[in-house]
């Protein structure tokens, strides 16, 4: 890989402003920009470039950003972006399933600006237009063209008032009439209504509308999709039987249009049942390829699965936002010091760091996760456009299942854990069939061959020393993995025995055993993912130290947090080992803190992008806060409601109630 | 203590509606009337009753709160029934310090309705007000009655731009004129401007601004607080010199006006100066009582105190408000079951019951805590007001900034975890002198004399049955405080004999020692509170098993997380005690399940203050939701903006940039 030609008119990475945070810049172990190369590719940067470019140059994408507009004003401008996104077209749809890595960075870059863009366009092309394609057949290829040229607007309809994590509850019907060859979609009453659809609710012309299909004589065949049109698309208007609406202000992303919808017996030809795994004939007979009913329901929720994966996405690009104003505000607020005169930067202190920097590890580490989980799912999918029914690419189904459904969490949950931390700095099911060999084509599971070896191992790190690098977390990882196996499969057993149903036995083994064996088997693989990645012989050597120490950072510290089973279970004894551990962690944020700031420039997007006085990357921390008041609307201003107070005084009790 | 007659035509505390919840009410151990006088008490409910019924019958005190409205808007409405609430006069000033439950329902009420009204009202009346009172003298008594009739409008402006924390480093000055008797205030530049106070974005009239005094010859005497006049009652215009405005929108309670305020040389009579600590003689001569500059910076700066324990009650009031709605879905909102016909509502989950149950035990048990810290602040204030100037006074102000600064974090980490567990599933210094017997007018601290001998101490439990009463975990908890005060100890000792200098030295301890000691003493202190008040004898019967289980919940949910610790210092050995502690929450958690549901009838508000279609008291979990829904404005409305969908269509790729 050849270094950027940084002597061209048009440097793929610009140096960073001057500035006050320069000397912590400075004080870095390694160079930013081939870390950014190396970390993101040069095909990548170029294309983040011109999107971020063509948005801070298009007036359209000013601030505000919609905070500080009504709902109706910010879904309006929220609508106009997103056809504006069609007019740049930065990667036409066509294309999209050969660069994988382009749709990554234009998820992240739309995201950056704002969520509520990015949902509202990827939901469209990516969550309907696919859904269609997937879950459909020949005849319905006809819509593809109108998605992408925004003759229709689209929308996902799963999630019922009463009905979401349970999808087999859902209660929507669609009725066939071989009289008319039409399906009637309807909601019985308002708990079946549609909701919380996004783009439902003031957009979408057309949605994928999962009912229970019965065919004539009253059989149900479970869970389909149906291609529902909702809006005429000359109008905007609902078509007959349709009542919808928008569900009103959320805590967050409200230019997205969140909607519901009831169907009063909404006629649909035949032809709009999307029949990939079940279809009628105009007879009215019901025909599949998949016998088994359970089998039929997982294929048509296949793509629940990239839902999941995009929330783990979205998490990490938050995380990525936060930990870059948080870690430049620390690199320039100074707050007490050695005597009254002088004052330290916040970053220089022990606690600030062992707050951020482990978040900034994660932030590195899950980037990593979720890149390589996009990939593949990427792989599931054309294998199953590709028809593939091997048992390879059924397990791998399964695999992915797993990795996204337990990644969801660990994901969210870092990032919100993270950002709270940054704001207040700135002032499983699954694997419990243990003994069998397991197929696992991302090798997430192979170690368990060595299961009872494993169990038999003890911590041999004596010195702090010896803990920095990830091999030794990774190890231990392994050893708490088929502990929390060996442990989840005894209490199961147990509480069986004990005569408890299956249903009360598994709930009964949530809290202290399968939600921790789900959480530290996707924490080993996120650990052994970022290991490897940071270990492999082209990592450039100046990058090799500071990678290798993030690597650690981020292991030792997701450890940490499960000190009390190493101990209980006999992996760690004596005082030593725990402390040893907290050494180690301290010893990592202390040699990364001076490569802080340089880590964050290459995460960070563009200061029009990430939108923050007290994060801009050239750290005049006050001047930018300062600016940016004094740049708010009437801000100098005497209030409106003057009066009120001047002139219109309250009688003090004229209102006292009798207590 | 007598039972409400409910038999009166204006019951205290009406029966609930009828609805879903009756169900889970039902099962209730305990009669939640009673509880809810013993927990309050019957006038305190009348009072908070006057309130909530005041506040409803209102119609300025209809929807919205503000969420949805402009922020110029929302203050507007914020200072209105700001101004109503003095025609209410609830209670009157003069009553405040003789009625201090009557001051903690109240803030409690107002805060439950909007943290914006409460925090405008109480940094007038309390903060503004108090600071006057108390900072200053006879001369000064004149603003009280302007205070309570609303003729001028305060604030309290201690932070700036560059300075919050360490409150030395403030940098606005304040020089004397003997020519002219008068201060000079001045902000040497805009890093020095007061920022984010509360009241100063657009209402406050007058300021008590925290400036380094220096009297002819230049000599500076430190920070006094100065009565200045920031703009003219009679026009809200800014007075001459005083630069002041709004700092823009926050993340929450944009109904109060935060603002800066930068001075530019502003003449103010030298008797505006408040004296209680120090003053300055007409010819400019710096007099005072308290020699120490120290001492005097303590005291000048007593007020703070109040400002953390009002935080730790901000924190405990979002935390019940969160609990009630969370428990009350959860009690009403049902997903999966043992078959695919039969679901069952989620709280039967022993998962939801662990997420959500030990912050309801939170709830109380900090609930209780607020209370009596307030009551503590209050006789410390009562002192201050008396000028006691003895041992025992001054022992006790320092207890109470070890609580207040140690209960903030605990307080408002707990509420912020927690009312993110619940949105999830609706979807320390100052103790390190070891060895010195201490005074602790509170005895939050007596326990240490007994340092040796608990060190001594082992866990003893054996079944999950022996940890069910808070007197176990209160016995970890003291081993645990002097285990980690042992540790902090040697920790800092080693540091310094390293060569470190005092500042270093106690950063390199923060982390791992002095941050654990500090939340490990608060929550010893929190828990033993909670458990002398569950388990005193005038605990009424009927109460007693259902509040020594939230006791003991409470205590074991905080003390599992410190279990490594356990582990690591030898309190715990063997798989044995970890399992126990783990049985015996989950125990309680079953235990408590049937409970919940009254437990948060008697600290969730009217469902008009508490205003959640999902967290009604009548449980008519998705019909409140759908009419919340529909009763939104233009919902069912076509978009204003619907012609940019229907006829102007994109040029897809017209303005593709250069890749």
């Amino acid at each position: 890989m050849a270094p950027l030609r940084e002597s061209s008119g048009d440097p793929v990475l610009p140096d960073p402003p001057q500035g006050p945070l320069h000397v912590a810049r400075a004080r870095a172990s390694f160079p930013w920009k081939e870390l950014a190369l190396f970390w993101e590719g040069e095909d990548t940067l170029r294309f983040k470039k011109a999107i971020f470019s063509a948005l801070e140059n298009d007036p359209l994408f000013a601030h505000p950003r919609g905070s500080r507009l009504s709902v109706e004003k910010y879904q309006e401008l929220n609508f106009l972006r997103c056809k504006r996104v069609f007019e740049y077209d930065f990667l036409p749809v066509g294309d999209m399933l050969d660069s994988l890595p382009r749709v990554l960075a234009l998820i992240e870059c739309l995201g950056m600006y704002d969520w509520s863009l990015a949902v509202k366009f990827f939901l469209h092309v990516l969550t309907f237009g696919s859904a269609i394609y997937s879950s459909g057949s020949e005849r319905h290829l006809k819509y593809l063209p109108k998605i992408f040229s925004l003759e229709i607007f689209g929308c996902f309809a799963l999630t019922e008032v009463s009905h979401g994590s349970n999808t087999k509850g859902i209660r929507t019907t669609a009725h066939y009439d071989p009289s008319t060859q039409e399906f009637i979609i309807h909601s019985p009453d308002f708990e079946a209504a549609k909701f919380w659809v996004g783009n439902m609710g003031k957009t979408a012309t057309h949605a994928v509308v999962f009912a229970q299909l019965y065919t004539p004589g009253g059989q149900c065949h479970g869970l389909h999709p149906f291609l529902v049109q909702i809006r005429d698309p000359k109008t905007l208007l609902p078509m007959p039987g349709v009542m919808v609406g928008d569900i009103g202000k959320k805590l967050g992303q409200n230019g997205l249009d969140n909607g519901f919808a009831m169907f009063h017996k909404v006629r649909i030809p035949r032809q709009d049942l999307l029949n990939r795994s079940g279809d009628v004939t105009p007879e009215g007979a019901y025909v599949t390829h998949v016998k088994d009913v359970g089998q039929r329901f997982s294929e048509s929720l296949g793509s629940l699965s990239s839902g999941r994966v995009a929330i783990v996405g979205t998490s990490v690009v938050n995380l990525k936002l936060a930990v870059s104003i948080a870690l430049r505000f620390s690199a320039t607020r100074r707050q007490f010091g050695p005597t009254d005169k002088e004052e330290v930067p916040v970053l220089q202190y022990p606690m600030q760091q062992w707050r951020l920097l482990p978040y900034l590890a994660a932030a590195y580490a899950l980037d990593h996760f979720f890149k390589s989980l996009f990939l593949d799912l990427g792989e599931l999918q054309q294998g199953l456009l590709g028809k593939d029914r091997s048992v390879r690419q059924a397990e791998l189904g399964r695999e992915i299942h797993a990795l996204s459904s337990a990644g969801k969490p660990l994901a969210s949950w870092t990032a919100q854990r993270g950002i709270q931390e940054c704001r207040e700095a700135c002032g499983g099911h699954g694997y419990l069939a243990s003994g069998a060999r397991i197929e696992s084509p991302l090798k997430t599971v192979d170690f368990l061959d060595g299961y009872a070896d494993i169990l038999g191992r003890r911590f041999e790190g004596s010195s702090p020393e010896d803990l920095l690098d990830s091999s030794v977390p990774l190890a231990a990882y392994e050893w708490l993995v088929c502990y929390l196996l060996r442990e989840s499969h005894q209490k199961l057993s147990r509480e069986k025995r004990s005569g408890k149903s299956d249903f009360e036995a598994i709930n009964d083994c949530q809290v202290y055993h399968c939600r921790p064996l789900a959480l530290a088997f996707l924490e080993l693989t996120v650990v052994r993912r970022f290991h490897e990645h940071t270990h492999q012989p082209r990592v450039p050597p100046p990058l090799r130290a500071v990678l290798r120490r993030l690597s650690a950072l981020y292991a030792l510290w997701s450890l940490s947090q499960h000190t009390a089973l190493l101990y209980r279970g006999g992996y760690f004894s004596g005082e030593h080992a725990g402390k040893v551990l907290e050494s180690a962690i301290l010893a990592l944020c202390a040699q990364l803190k001076d490569d802080a700031v340089a880590l964050v420039d290459v995460i960070a997007p563009p200061d029009f992008i990430l939108d923050s006085p007290i994060g801009r990357a050239d750290g005049e921390l006050y001047k930018n806060l300062w600016t940016a008041v004094l740049q708010e609307n009437k801000v100098l201003e005497r209030a409106s409601w003057w009066a009120e107070f001047a002139v219109n005084k309250p009688v003090i009790g004229s209102l006292k109630p009798k207590l």
